[in-house]
C-alpha cells in the first residue's frame, strides 16, 4: 500500500479505537451504571462520536482516499470499506445530522410513554418528523452510494443485498406460510399439552448453567464476561466481548436460549480475522450475518433434536426434580412451540419471519412516501391479519412494540429474518461438510460446527458481501429454500 | 467572557469529557475487564489520551489564551488554571513525552518481577532511565513554570505548596516522632493485648455492611457502585463515582476501612460545584486535598472513639458471635495499634509519615542529580533505619515496595502526608463549628461532618490553591501542629 493508504490504515485504526472505547461504555450503561449518571454517559458518547465523525470527514481523507492504492484481496476490500464509510459519512450535511439525532432522541423518549399508554396519537408528529429525515437521509445516500433510496439505508445495516433481492424470498415466504402455519398448528393440536417445567430456578444456578454452556460451546472467558441487563444484548469489542441476560426465577428457557443466542454474537465477535482488527475489512460482515451466527446457534444449533436431549440432561442436573421435564421430547414441545402472537421478540421459529415481512413491508412505503405515518396504525393492523391471521387489540401490541423506527432505524428489520435464513443454509451446508456433527451436538459438543463457521464466516471479516460470503460458505447466494426445508423438517415433519 | 474564553470552556469540556471515558475505560480494567482485554484496553486509553494532548496542544489554544479574558473570581481562576495546564502540556517535547511513557511501561513491567524476586539489580537500568527523564521533565518544566524542578513535579499533583513549605514540617514531625514513637509503644505494651477479632467474615455480610455504611455517611448509590478489585480504589467521575475493595474472610477491618476511606475520596467527587463540571476549576484541588477528604472519613472520624462505639454495634449486629471483641476499646486496640513497620501502605497513622518522608526526601535527592539509582538501596535503609530504627531484610521490603517511582511518579508521596494533616486541621475546625459532631458521630450520623466539607471543601473546587483553601475552610495555611495535637490525644494521652 502507499503513504496515502497507510495513513488512513492509521486513521481507521484510531477511529475504531474510539468505537471500541464507545461500546464499553454502552455496555457500561446497560449492565453497570448507577442511573444517576446517564446524563454525562450520554455527554460521553456524543464526544466520542463527535470526534469519530471528525476524522473521518476531515479533508484529507478525501484526498488520501482518491490517491490512496492497495494490494491483495484484503487490502482492496478494506481500500473500498473505507470509501463507503467516507461517502456515508459525508453525504450528509451537518445540519441534516444534527436534526435526525435530535428527532430521534425526541421521539424515542416520547414513544416509552406512548407504548406504556398504547397511544399512537402521542408520538405520531415525533414518529412524522423522524420520518421526513429519514427521508431526507435516504435521498442523499441514495444519490452518493448509486442505491435507492431505502437500499441506501438497509446498507447501513447489511451491505451487499438489496430491497429487491428480499421482496421475492419475502413474498414466497408469506405464500409458505399460509399453509404451513395451520398445518402446523394442526399438528401440535393433536399432541397432549407438554409436562410443565416448574421452578423455581435460582438465578445463580441459571448463571452458573448459562455461563458453562457458553463456555462449552466455545466462548472463552479470558475474552468474555457474562453479566445482567433489562434487554440483554452482545456488546464489547472483538477483544473483549460482553454478553447480558435477564434472569426471570420462574422460568428457565428464556435466559438460557437467550445467552446461547449471545454466545453465537460472541464467537462471531471473538472470531473476526485478528490481522485485520480495527480495519473496516476486519469487523463482521453486516447485521444479517451476525444474526446468522446467533440463530446457527440458538435455533439451528441448540434447539436441534441432538443438542437438546444433551441440553436435558444438564438442566436437570442443575435443578434435580423430575427427570421426565427434562426429557428431550417434552423441551422440544417447550422451545419449539408455535403461535400466533402480536409480539416480534416472543414470535417462535415460523411466525417471526411474518413479523419482519410485515415491517419491511411498512417502512419502505413510508421511505418511499406511500405510505402517512397517521395511517401507520391501520396499516399495521390489515397487515398483520393478512400475515398472522389475527388482529392486534391495541398500538401498543402493534406498531407501537418495537424500538426501531421511533429510534431512526430504518432498513435494519430485514436483516433478522435474513439472519435466519442464512443461519439454516449455513447448517445445511455445515452438516454436508461435517458428517459428525448432529452425534456431536448429542454430546453437546458444538466445537465441530465453530470450527466450521470461523473458517467460513468468523475469519471472512468484511472481505465478502453477504451474498458473496455465502456463496463462499456455502456455494450458493441467498436461497430461502434451505430454511424452508428446515422448518418443514422442524414443524410440518 | 469574551469569545476565545467562550471557546476555550468548550475545549475543556470536550477534553474532561474524554478524560471521563478514560476513568470508566480504567475502571472497568481493574474492577470488570477479562484478562484478554489488557492490550486493546492499553490501546484504547492511548487513543483518548493522544486525542486529549492534541485538543489541549492544538495552535488555536495558544491564540485562544492570549486572547481570553474572563469575569468572576472562579472564572478568572478557571482561567489561571487553563493556561497552566496548557502551559504543562506544552512544554514538554513530544520526543520527551513518548519516551518517558515508554520507559516508565518498561520499568514499571520489570518491577513486578524485581519486587517479587526482592532483586533491585534487575530493575535498576530501567529505573535509571525513567529518573533521566524525569529530570529533563523537571528541568522543562521549571522553566515554564516558574517553579524549581521538583515543585514542578509535585505541581502535576498538589498545585499550591512547595518543597520549602513541606521541609519543615516534615523535619518537625521527624523530631516529634522521635519521642512520640517509644512513647506510644511503651503505652501501648503496657495494655493486654485485645481480644482476636474471629471470623470468618463471609465476603458477602462485609459488602452488605460496607455498602451500607458508606450509603449512610453520605455517599449516593444513584451516583455511585461499590465494586471489587486487587488495589481498591476510588475512580469514575464526579456523576458516577465508583470505589472499589477486596474482602478477605479471615480479616474484617481491611475492606470495612477501605471502603469508608474510598467513600471520603467519593464523597470530595461527589460534592464537586455542579455548575464548574469539565472545567479545571471545578475540579478536585489536587491529590493532597483528596487525601484529606479520605484520611478525614477514615482516620478522623470513623476511628475516632465516637464512631467506633457506633461501629462496634453495627459489626456485631452483622457477624453475630461475641459481643466483648466489638466493643470500642477493643476495636481501638485493633484499628489504632502503633507498630513500626517495613511497607508503607500497611503503617499506621503514626508512623506512616515516616515512610512519606523518607520517600520525599529520596526522591528529591534523585531528581536533584544528589542520589544516584544504584545507591537507592543503601540510602533507603539508612534513612529507614533513622527514622523507624529498623532496617529492611530485603528490597522488597524497601525500596522495591512501591509502584510509583517504577511508573514514573515523582512528587507523588508527600500528598499522603499533607492529606493526613490538612484532615486533622479540617476536622479542628469542624468540631470547632459543629459542636454536637461527637454526638452525631456516636449515632454513625457524619452527615453534619459532611455538610461543612461539602460547603469549606468539595463546593470550593480548584478555585483556591491547597494553602488558601485550608486559609478558607480552617482560617490559617496547613498548620502541622493539629495534626500532632490529634497523634498526642490518640496515641500518648
Amino acid at each position: 500500500m502507499n503513504a496515502a493508504c497507510q495513513r488512513l490504515t492509521a486513521r481507521f485504526a484510531r477511529i475504531a479505537t474510539l468505537g471500541e472505547a464507545s461500546a464499553m461504555l454502552h455496555w457500561d450503561a446497560s449492565a453497570m451504571m448507577p442511573p444517576g449518571g446517564g446524563p454525562a454517559r450520554g455527554e460521553q458518547l456524543a464526544t466520542l462520536a463527535g470526534l469519530q465523525h471528525e476524522l473521518l470527514t476531515a479533508p484529507e481523507v478525501a484526498e488520501d482516499l482518491a490517491a490512496a492504492t492497495a494490494e491483495g484481496e484484503w487490502g482492496v476490500a478494506n481500500l473500498t470499506l473505507m470509501r463507503r464509510a467516507h461517502a456515508r459519512a459525508t453525504t450528509l450535511p451537518t445540519a441534516l445530522v444534527e436534526a435526525t439525532e435530535r428527532a430521534n432522541a425526541a421521539c424515542e423518549k416520547v414513544w416509552r410513554e406512548a407504548k406504556a399508554r398504547a397511544d399512537f396519537a402521542l408520538v405520531r408528529p415525533y414518529l412524522a418528523e423522524v420520518v421526513t429525515l429519514q427521508w431526507e437521509t435516504a435521498q442523499a445516500l441514495s444519490a452518493a452510494l448509486g442505491l435507492s433510496p431505502y437500499d441506501a439505508l438497509m446498507d447501513g445495516y447489511q451491505p451487499g443485498i438489496a430491497a429487491a433481492d428480499v421482496e421475492p424470498i419475502f413474498a414466497a415466504y408469506e405464500a409458505f406460510l399460509a399453509t404451513a402455519l395451520p398445518e402446523a398448528e394442526a399438528r401440535e393440536a393433536r399432541l397432549p399439552p407438554p409436562l410443565p417445567l416448574e421452578g423455581p430456578f435460582p438465578a445463580a444456578v441459571q448463571r452458573a448453567l448459562c455461563r458453562s454452556l457458553s463456555e462449552r460451546i466455545g466462548l472463552d472467558y479470558t475474552h468474555a464476561r457474562l453479566d445482567e441487563s433489562l434487554h440483554p444484548f452482545c456488546g464489547g469489542t472483538s477483544a473483549d466481548v460482553r454478553i447480558t441476560t435477564f434472569y426471570s426465577e420462574a422460568e428457565v428457557g428464556k435466559a438460557l436460549l437467550g445467552v446461547l443466542h449471545e454466545t453465537g454474537h460472541a464467537l462471531y465477535e471473538r472470531g473476526l480475522p485478528a490481522e485485520w482488527a480495527r480495519q473496516p475489512v476486519g469487523q463482521a460482515a453486516g447485521m444479517a450475518a451476525h444474526e446468522s451466527q446467533s440463530l446457527i446457534i440458538e435455533m439451528q444449533a441448540c434447539r436441534s433434536d441432538a443438542f437438546l436431549g444433551f441440553l436435558g440432561g444438564e438442566l436437570h442436573a442443575a435443578f434435580g426434580g423430575a427427570a421426565a421435564p427434562y426429557a428431550r421430547e417434552n423441551l422440544v414441545r417447550h422451545w419449539r412451540r408455535v403461535s400466533r402472537s402480536f409480539i416480534r421478540v416472543d414470535a417462535d421459529e415460523l411466525t417471526y419471519p411474518a413479523h419482519v415481512i410485515l415491517r419491511f413491508r411498512l417502512e419502505r412505503a413510508l421511505i418511499a412516501g406511500e405510505l402517512e405515518v397517521a395511517d401507520l396504525p391501520g396499516a399495521w393492523a390489515e397487515g398483520f391479519r393478512r400475515l398472522l391471521g389475527i388482529t392486534p387489540p391495541d398500538d401498543a401490541q402493534g406498531c407501537l412494540q418495537d424500538i426501531h423506527w421511533h429510534d431512526g432505524a430504518f432498513g435494519y428489520f430485514p436483516s433478522y429474518t435474513l439472519g435466519a435464513m442464512a443461519a439454516a443454509q449455513l447448517m445445511k451446508a455445515a452438516r454436508l461438510a461435517l458428517p459428525g456433527l448432529d452425534s456431536a451436538m448429542a454430546r453437546g459438543d458444538l466445537l465441530p460446527l465453530l470450527g466450521w463457521l470461523r473458517e467460513k464466516v468468523h475469519a471472512q471479516g468484511s472481505r465478502l458481501g453477504f451474498q458473496e460470503l455465502l456463496r463462499f460458505a456455502t456455494g450458493k447466494p441467498l436461497d430461502p429454500q434451505d430454511f424452508l426445508d428446515h422448518l418443514r423438517g422442524r414443524y410440518l415433519g
